[in-house]
């Protein structure tokens, strides 16, 4: 069998969904769930009944266009991602594996393969987090790991709940539930950016990403003692940002050590004058593995280092926990099948697991699941500079297609 | 000769000048040449011709009371200080060592001293540097360190100038030059809340200061590369933050080996977001020393540090220098004085560089100069919680007028 994705179509529908909330001042906003979202989701729709799939939505809006198989009765083979992004975000972070998968089913198509399981084509609601307090609510829902009713009661920075923004979101019909019957799926494949720069540095053409990492995320506040910075002897000091140095490189220290990531994004310092002694810092944290083991010992040891410090240093500290993901593992078969599918095509890939969370997180814990990454130019992600160029993207779209011509049988 | 300055006097003049300009969000902000710094300066006047002082003014706005010696043609002794504040500053800095010095020339009057060289008790215009883009304004003026004409084109935030601010001070007559004639002043001495917690922290009732130190501040920005903070492995980051903690801490290393103080009061990070590796950071240094040598040494090592780190990992950094102060020695016939004035007293005394910057500065390049400090309850100032008992700036007030004595002869 001959997959053959076409670079135009695929083109074509990502040029398209690049206009639907291009911002002024830069890349992509596109929240969820907002008209631009609609407009975007509105278009994928009508393609997807273009290519003769059969159209549902659920009671958190996500859309599904399912293509028979020989037996309908079987648990599907399930692929998608999502189309809604951060505020002047890039363009391929979820419409990628969007339409993506919907260029390797014009490809199953053209190939004449019929396979024996449906395929269902999912569009996942607000995987960004970026307009409701969480993000991979379509899928989170889908999978039963958060009852739609919790979803439903989700309020934006507006004070617009989640239930009256979908009255606006463009859906006709009774939608069906969103949590799926546990079994109805049988395995699930998504295709992404990488967002990181692995792929690139290495000049592999695909990932078979094995896990989806963790994270623990922290708000650090150390508190200290603001004095005049020429006046205070270097020993009568309780320099808060000297506390908070000491934190920031010994969180880089621990993922090193531990194989994991750790970031330090923000850092404030009170009160911020040139000649006063910082008397507060607050470090946001943020600590990522792909084992629950390797993410409760980085999690300690960051705990342990924020204690140590500021007990030398005479510095009171208060960590406040913002929010713990178990890491997902990714299933074997999906992963295996992923990289013949790669071999089949002539391509070559790695396994790696995926530092950014996504959808198949959930449904890791619903069904077999799996990724396919595409390499990230700078590995760049999140902001408008994020690019892939076309032919490695349609590079994915092949090994998506021969892995769901496999899983689908 | 029995020196006995009143508690009563001195805090009467302390909280009368403490309402002027007091903050409703805390402290005091009398900025210089404002309504309230003329107020306060109006209510000094009155004080000094109520006792019997001579009253001049200068071209920028120095103030100056003379008490009469034995022998008016010798170079004068000199005392004083500043009335202006930062923004929510402390009831003490600056206005205990004009009052302070009309509360000792009291003490000496009904002692009887007589004295051979006349007293300049002067207030010199905008020491903090809060409202115009540079401090210790009028002693830079009467030292000679700054022409008056570089003074009066300063323009503060709001696009007035120095000299258009001084017409609504409230001066009459024509003013003085601001620059005295070189060997005018035989000797100056300046009472002032130490700002640190030395004496404080040591038990000790005043400090003869040996040194004002200098400075050198200086702007960094590094920049890294700004990534995704799941998916950007370690090894491929360029985390900005994780370099300027790096100069953090070896900034305060140096400064402890080096007997100096140095502190990163300021820092900011781009984009500055819980899950993004920060892309830039910039930092704002300011590093002290009492002497020239070693403040080189100490920027120097600074700079290397930045260099070194950069080039490590791979990240660019500037280097802004914003300025240097020369460190002023202060004079040995003064210093000693105070430590006879104190011990004459049966006060405790110990010698210290001062970390903050006065007008004595300049004026140790104008005369053999010299400063008294009282302890800072918990080395605070520049802040709403500024304090020192009362009997404790009456000891400082004690000293002052001893020294004086002395040095007026």
């Amino acid at each position: 069998m001959k997959l053959e994705p076409q670079a135009a179509r695929l083109q074509r529908d990502l040029d398209t969904l690049a206009e639907i909330g291009r911002d002024p001042s830069g890349g992509m906003t596109r929240l969820a769930l907002t008209p631009e979202d609609a407009r975007a989701r509105a278009y994928v729709r009508e393609a997807m009944l273009a290519q003769g799939l059969s159209i549902s939505h659920d009671e958190v809006g996500n859309l599904i266009g399912r293509r028979a198989g020989k037996t309908n009765l079987l648990p599907c083979v399930m692929t998608g991602s999502h189309l809604d992004s951060v505020p002047r975000g890039g363009r391929y972070d979820g419409p990628l594996g969007v339409v993506g998968a919907l260029e390797a089913l014009r490809a199953l198509d053209e190939a004449g393969f019929e396979g024996t399981r449906p395929i269902d084509l999912v569009v996942f609601t607000g995987e960004e987090g970026s307009r409701f307090p969480r993000g991979t609510i379509g899928s989170a829902a889908l999978s039963g790991d958060i009852p739609a009713e919790s979803i439903h009661a989700l309020v934006d920075k507006g004070g617009v709940s989640f239930r009256d923004a979908l009255i606006f979101y463009g859906d006709e019909g009774a939608p069906r539930p969103a949590a799926q019957p546990k079994g109805s799926v049988d395995a699930f494949v998504e295709l992404h950016i990488e967002q990181g720069g692995v792929l690139e540095s290495k000049g592999i053409d695909v990932a078979a990403v094995t896990t989806v990492a963790g994270l623990v995320q922290h708000v650090v506040r150390i508190v200290g003692d603001s004095n005049h910075a020429g006046a205070t002897p270097m020993d009568l000091r309780q320099d808060a940002l000297c506390a908070a140095a000491e934190v920031v490189l010994a969180v880089e220290a621990a993922a090193r050590e531990l194989g994991a990531v750790a970031t330090v994004g923000r850092i404030d310092v009170e009160p911020g004058a040139f000649n006063i002694i910082p008397g507060a810092a607050t470090l946001w944290i943020d600590a990522r593995a792909t084992t629950d083991d390797t993410l409760d010992r980085l999690d300690l040891r960051i705990r342990q280092t924020i204690a140590e410090v500021s007990s030398r240093r005479g510095l009171r500290a208060e960590v406040s926990a913002r929010q713990r993901v178990t890491p997902g593992p990714l299933d074997e078969r999906v992963i295996s099948a992923v990289e013949r599918a790669a071999a089949a095509s002539g391509l070559t890939s790695l396994r790696m697991p995926s530092g950014a969370i996504h959808d198949a997180l959930h449904m890791a814990s619903f069904c077999p699941s799996g990724m396919i990454f595409v390499p990230s130019q700078g590995g760049k992600s999140h902001c408008p500079e994020e690019d892939t160029p076309l032919p490695q993207m349609l590079k994915g779209v092949t090994v998506l297609a021969a892995t769901l011509a496999e899983l689908a049988g």
